[in-house]
């Protein structure tokens, strides 16, 4: 067996908080200093179950986790609170657990891939709520409605579940998830909210949304080095999801009757995934308090970006989230022309050290601006400025 | 919302590098120093997603993980490999394609309790294959045989797949894999072996020991953070369970054919698990090189821990893992009469700062010496001797 080693030596990121980064998904996923502490505590295998009792990292007293559970369903303002390997882990539990195969499943069009990848797994069949298109890609209740009223003409019976995607990983709608809760809520179907992007960014307060379920990511949105997602339901739901397990070894009577099944027993997110969420905890309980500090950022740096010749903001106006994409036909023509094709931006903004424009893309662009400081963003729309004139792409 | 956050603050470990750790479950996830960078390097959510041009992270080019996971392949002598969110996701996944709800699978009784609940949430029935009872808890071939012939004759068909624990969570025995896998062939039912305790601190090669698949645990065996595992598959089932997705949007027209649909499309192990686990690859290639010296050493222990009155090795003997177990009825005497019940044990060692012995248990008590010195095991054994003299506990 031969085996080059060498390149597994000294791993390291070339993106360091030297660098400005703009990644879509990373914003809210960075780690404040006091959470790195615990990263480095708590970094090896299966650290916090020194002192497990339980045999369930949700129970565990010391670290604290069962206290965490509880104190993330008060902030979530939901009933019960577990932990999963991610929104994606969540989205499969929840539909495993109240779907069968075959059934239908109403989602908007602007899902996260794992939503369609969940509903997959569990063999349904989906049921897509359109957008209103180019520009604004805007999900409307009423659609919802129509398309509810539409399974239940073609299946003869209500679909099995309906999930929003709170905010979308594409043009970072927010959409109005209270509105489709009420239908939701008239057709007597459970109603799961996606809140990957906005849960631990932006306060979200899911019994006044009229969320049956909210799905939270750790990495994307609560601070957390992860991979953890958040999966919060109602009372009403909860015996359904967290269903113990009732099996019974037939020859060693062996019984698990603290496990729960669709958690693998005791969910994969000891060490740092748990102790890095609860670490973060304390800074995003406060942080979600300054969102409206955030899309007036947002929306500087719209303005900025669209004295680029070309430069159109997709989606609802003005922003609501931070995550926003931009099209930017100019910087294409360019793409077009350059030896190193739709790089060349990606490159561009490399040299400047600004990180978390995808590689290659110049069509649609990209980004997030959460927790970025204005002095940063500054330098964003300068570097962007910078590069449309050096290749005489005018701006306004 | 009242959250006292505050118990959240300045998380920290209690045992660090200054402790002696005897937990069963951690000595094989510990990291070495240079992962230890790599896991602050990696520590933010989505940090190995800055280059992904791929949309699976396990195709990823910078950093390697394509080659890596060519390379854990490799290692462990299999076809395909890829990552999980441990080796409990990777038997769930395997389970969920091999066999329909109402199928029984065969798995040994000292089999792991994710392996049980894994069944369970894919609706399996289990038949399990006894062990030898007291004191050597074996796991006999022939007990496979007389299973699965059990099995076929009382539903009619073979079991839908064969599973054995190649190394157990209570004894530390090592199963006679090879002999299982020819029960297997015979019958033409997948065998599975669960290598969580084996792969990655002891030589494992797949094709040798005709496994079809093995599942493998990186924060329990690869000095990794995790939580991730290791799923290896034969080529011909390969297809079966890394199925890529066939979903198609009806009114969007989305599809993700490159998205994997068993594991959520691109598997929740960004960040520090695939990050700790591809920086600890080297350490672990050459670890598993001095599997003897590591059996040695536990055989020294149990000779010290055997001194004790009343202590006995249970399992296998000679030990062949790191893994033990000790009757040690001395102690448990004890415990009936202490004013801290069965606590006073590990509080008598965490006062020497030696960790991980299960806090309340003195009837059995079960650690693992994995990667521990010479010289912290002689403290070990001091310790375990001082706290038995205390107790009026004779030595031999």
């Amino acid at each position: 067996m031969e085996i080059n080693l060498d390149k597994y030596k000294n791993l390291r990121r070339e993106i360091d908080e030297g660098w400005i980064n703009l990644h879509p998904i990373q914003r809210g996923g960075m780690l404040p200093p006091e959470t790195r502490q615990a990263l480095l505590s708590f970094g090896d295998g299966y650290s916090v179950c020194d002192y497990c009792l339980e045999g369930r990292v949700d129970l565990l007293k010391k670290p604290p986790v069962k206290d965490f559970a509880e104190d993330v369903a008060k902030f979530l303002n939901m009933d019960e609170v577990r932990f999963t390997s991610g929104a994606r882990h969540a989205k499969a539990i929840i539909f495993g657990c109240l779907a069968e195969p075959g059934d239908t499943i109403v989602i908007d069009s602007l899902s996260h891939y794992t939503t369609y990848i969940a509903a997959e797994l569990r063999g349904l069949r989906i049921a897509e709520v359109p957008h209103t298109g180019y520009p604004e890609f805007r999900i409307e209740p009423d659609a919802y409605a129509a398309k509810v009223e539409e399974v239940k003409r073609e299946t003869g019976k209500p679909p099995a579940a309906i999930l929003l995607t709170h905010v979308d990983y594409k043009y970072g709608n927010l959409a109005d998830a209270a509105s489709v809760a009420r239908v939701a809520k008239q057709h007597d179907v459970p109603f799961i909210l996606n809140a990957a992007y906005t849960a631990g960014v932006m306060p979200v307060d899911g019994k006044q949304l009229g969320a049956d379920f909210l799905t939270c990511s750790g990495h994307k949105s609560w601070a957390a080095s992860g991979p953890i997602g958040i999966l919060a339901a109602t009372e009403e739901f909860a015996d359904r999801v967290f269903r113990k397990s009732s099996m019974r070894g037939p020859w060693s009577g062996r019984t698990f009757p603290q496990k729960e099944v669709c958690l693998f027993g005791c969910p994969p997110v000891f060490g740092t995934p748990i102790a890095t969420l609860m670490a973060s905890f304390p800074h995003v309980v406060e942080r979600v308090k300054r969102w409206d500090e955030e899309v007036e950022k947002v929306r500087w740096l719209v303005r900025e970006l669209e004295r680029i010749e070309g430069f159109r903001q997709l989606g609802e106006r003005p922003k609501r989230h931070t995550l926003a994409t931009f099209e930017s036909p100019s910087f294409h023509r360019v793409a077009r022309e350059h030896k190193r094709r739709g790089f060349f931006l990606h490159e561009e903004l490399r040299k400047r050290k600004i990180a978390g424009i995808h590689p290659g893309m110049t069509k649609l662009i990209t980004l997030n601006t959460y927790g970025l400081g204005m002095d940063q963003l500054r330098k964003v729309a300068d570097a962007f400025h910078e590069i449309a004139k050096s290749y005489n792409i005018e701006i306004k």
